[in-house]
């Protein structure tokens, strides 16, 4: 729970409180390892309706977590990262259906992760913290509803890393949910997407400060690594224009000052972004995170047949791309586009033609919140 | 100097021996930093003609050197970075031309670079050696070529940051050279270009074995960070299609381990890269190199206009791209070549439809090569 109560005119859910599930009932991950108690943190915004059918699971991304809409009493200037698409009136309207976010495990933001303690050691987990892919997630999630008495979600939605959980919903528990909503998606990494996260994670296990994750137990942390890690992360969110037209070649000080101190603009926003996120995220987390999106690849266990691996779904889905996403481009949606209508599933296709690269999911360009507005007016239209 | 008399049926110049040029008139730099005495170890391959009018200027990109052509009688597996362009009866003829490589001021190859002594402190300059552009480079480059009795280059050439030398010759001496060979070339690096050179930048200077650049003084070496340098570097060298060709989802042992050893093939390589450049490569040299690159903006001085930046241009310009280089995108090529246009200049464009990204121009496609060796046999034509 929950959204306080906001006057119907305002478009945000207003003041939330995360709450926490405990889960003992043993959870086997892919990896072979099994967690044996773990706690999910989440936040609710609108209510329940009585059969239970509003229900709106939203997946996040990379750095993200349960605080998806809203702010908190005691940081009023903290508002959840997809609170532009998620409130009363907007796109995915709280007036309408019920939203859950929550941290997955492994993350740091109060899910279980490798932060914690480890029950068997006494000690936090820190690297011995199991590696976990998207459908370990998706798994926890399932819990997490069962938990809150959602037999079946109106939706399973998500940008980026979070679309690829909406749509392992769809293969994994195809019964438990009417839609997905996968937007700036990809059914798997490119040699190039993994390249990139190979650099990050080497950047931050190479930091002397790293001692094979066990870094808490020092009271260290592996923070040049991470910075590093985020900075060429920053790279891809935004696209080559994008980059061009908010930074371009502009200098810091008008001048060239022929140091390595900052001497373009585009290298002051890399530090700054670098230097924000390794101090308040957590490395293993991030190691952990990639590793999930390397491994994301529902066809494998088919040969490689991605129609074979969507043959499953029964949900009707979205997919969304954005043309100046070089990290996931519109190909590699249409790939899952393709697979969907080889099965003649249900699939509504937009590309969105936007600068902003990969990051443009997080964004509020109006085509493209008309477009998710128009597709839960139909979801709402299932809804008793 | 020079080719050992390698048979006419050879395509290659044979052995190589590498020479010293001592320079002591005192070079001043962009930066306001001056060179008081310094030295460039260079290669050359074929016979200068009698009235020295044959002599074309090989420039280096990133982590090349002099060593251009051949093999050196001590390792003859060491072959020069361009063999494949250059030798008797290769697109750069030596039965035709007497070829010159250089390896750049600041370089860790052999001319003057941080790896050598201060004469002002007799102790290494490590992090003390000045930032060096792509016109101070010309700059020396010229004092060689006056030191070797060369008063007009037949051409200048290379490929990436060598084409913005071939460029800034033909900007800066345009009495000194009659072509300039641009290939995979930008008149200036992007937002996204300077980013990942940032990235790099960032990698090596939060080493902790960096010590502002000292670190030779201390026997250490910022490895770490170099190879996560070069890691990123080779992800731009490569087009995304390329990486999925050579590379794909392939798994290193069949299947996930779902751990952070080595688990694709792209992570295996990318390590290997990073580990061999680590090893012979010296970090202030990368960071030096990175910096002239980020710097080099002809038009900077124009209000950045390039038209009136290559006015002075009296060189026939040979300019290639490649199709699939995102890191200097055939439209980077095109500015150069509508630039040149603008000022009536001679001006010949290809753009080659590679597979292989930026690294196309060390790759021996053979319409690119057939394409150099006519433009190069034009170029023969005005030979006495």
């Amino acid at each position: 729970m929950a959204a306080s109560k906001t006057p119907h005119t305002s478009t945000s859910v207003g003041i939330v409180t995360p709450q926490t599930a405990h889960f003992t009932e043993p959870l086997p991950l892919r990896s072979g390892a099994v967690l044996h108690d773990y706690q999910l943190v989440y936040e609710t915004y609108g209510a329940l309706n009585t059969d239970r059918s509003n229900a709106v699971l939203v997946c996040h991304a990379l750095n993200a977590s349960h605080h998806v809409a809203g702010v908190y009493a005691e940081e009023p200037g903290n508002t959840g990262w997809w609170d532009n698409m998620i409130g009363p009136g907007k796109p995915l309207d709280t007036h309408r259906f019920f939203v859950i976010g929550v941290n997955n495990l492994g993350g740091c933001h109060g899910s279980t992760g490798p932060l914690n303690i480890n029950p068997d050691t006494g000690k936090p987990w820190g690297g011995d913290f199991p590696v976990i892919t998207v459908e370990d997630w998706v798994d926890a999630q399932a819990r997490l509803a069962d938990h809150l008495g959602i037999k079946q979600f109106a939706a399973v939605m998500g940008g980026s890393l979070g679309a690829m959980q909406a749509l392992a919903w769809a293969i994994r528990y195809p019964q438990r949910l009417r839609h997905s909503i996968v937007i700036a998606c990809a059914p798997n990494l490119s040699a190039q997407n993994i390249a990139f996260n190979e650099v990050a994670r080497q950047a931050i296990i190479t930091d002397p400060d790293f001692n094979e994750g066990n870094y808490q137990a020092q009271d260290v942390a592996p923070k040049r690594g991470l910075r590093v890690a985020r900075m060429v992360g920053h790279i891809t969110y935004l696209s080559d224009d994008e980059m061009a037209n908010k930074f371009g070649r502009q200098l810091k000080h008008g001048k060239p000052g022929y140091s390595f101190d900052t001497e373009f603009e585009i290298e002051s926003y890399l530090r700054h972004q670098g230097n924000k996120f390794a101090d308040y995220f957590d490395a293993n987390t991030y190691l952990r995170i990639t590793k999930a999106l390397d491994y994301f690849d529902p066809a494998f266990g088919h040969d490689g047949n991605l129609s074979q691996a969507l043959k499953a779904v029964a949900a009707g889905v979205l997919v969304i791309s954005f043309t100046t996403d070089w990290r996931f481009s519109p190909e590699r949606s249409r790939e899952i586009v393709q697979a969907l209508l080889d099965n003649r599933a249900r699939v509504t296709y937009a590309e969105i033609d936007a600068p902003h690269g990969h990051d443009a999911f997080l964004l509020d360009d109006p085509r493209y919140h008309r477009l998710v507005a128009a597709y839960f007016a139909r979801v709402t239209e299932e809804l008793a």
